[in-house]
């Protein structure tokens, strides 16, 4: 008997969103809270790379972890790796105002999703281009609400209703990925 | 006979004031450049801390290095341990964007000096408070142009010839703490 995968988190609202997206896709992991060291890198690969590492070595079980930005091209990827801790200090409103006036609004939303089996990592990206809005509408999570996926009406991320957003993410189209990956292993059976 | 102290780190301004600085007290060392792994924390201790494990281990001889950042008050110390990232990405304009208009100015300048002897680490950390101007003045490296340190008449550190900086700086305060350190144990010394 083997234990579930641990998906490793410590943001209550980037794991109710994935186990929802794996749920959809039967795969059940159990969500568990660790301070996992963590390195400065502009690639959130592989900074993803790296957590999956030390979450494996600390939890010695299967570990999916996650890392995700948003890239605004007109700010040279900003915020990007460092997009929860701008999200804590400017916030939003500092990132408008860094957008005040600028015309090209174009920006990806990127999810990297790490998953070390015990032996190795494997990193799976997904990503959603889209927009910056003039101004935040709804209400939700992180960058959310200033982040216009493509082909949606204009609606912001945070706009969508959850399983919206949870059907079309990054995240999703990562963790996706990573699904298909482990169901053609059979890695997700509990045996 | 063992070797210099080495001083690790890829940013050839950062190199050019420490050596200037450790020079004045007499205390040599040797600029390598190496990749070290850097973790991120909102704690710029943590950050130099474990840098100088890092550069231990891969160096095997004793190894000084250094973090700093710019704390701005009214960003909640934005963009403080990121400081490179965001000065290649948004830069000073983007910093000056978010101050717009803000009357609130104050910001400290941290340095924290980190030296592993080969059996532990010891940190030395320096500060200068200032206030962030209203527009660039001067010609130099990153946030520079735009800190005016306290008591210097509102010149910005790239208005101060480089003696007058290096005499000032939270990157001084911090290497003379260091520098006492190393006379104090006699660790300076080849032998």
């Amino acid at each position: 008997m083997s234990l579930r995968i641990a998906y490793v988190t410590n943001n209550p609202n980037k794991a109710r969103e994935s186990v929802f997206i794996l749920r959809e896709m039967n795969i059940e992991v159990e969500v568990v809270q660790a301070k996992i060291l963590e390195i400065q890198s502009d690639d959130i690969s592989e900074v993803a790379r790296f957590r999956a590492k030390e979450a494996y070595r600390q939890l010695r079980r299967p570990v999916i972890v996650e890392d995700a930005g948003l890239f605004i091209d007109a700010l040279n990827g900003f915020p990007g790796p460092y997009s929860s801790y701008v999200f804590k200090t400017i916030g939003i409103n500092g990132v408008l105002r860094l957008m005040k006036g600028v015309r090209r609004r174009s920006a990806t939303f990127k999810s990297v999703v790490a998953f070390h089996d015990g032996k190795k990592v494997r990193t799976f990206i997904g990503y959603v281009k889209g927009r910056i809005s003039l101004e935040p509408r709804g209400y939700s999570w992180g960058f959310d609400p200033i982040f216009e996926p493509e082909g949606l009406k204009g609606l912001t991320y945070a706009q969508l209703p959850l399983e919206v957003k949870n059907k079309v993410s990054h995240r999703r189209k990562a963790l996706e990925k990573l699904a298909r990956y482990l169901i053609e292993k059979g890695k997700h059976l509990k045996t």
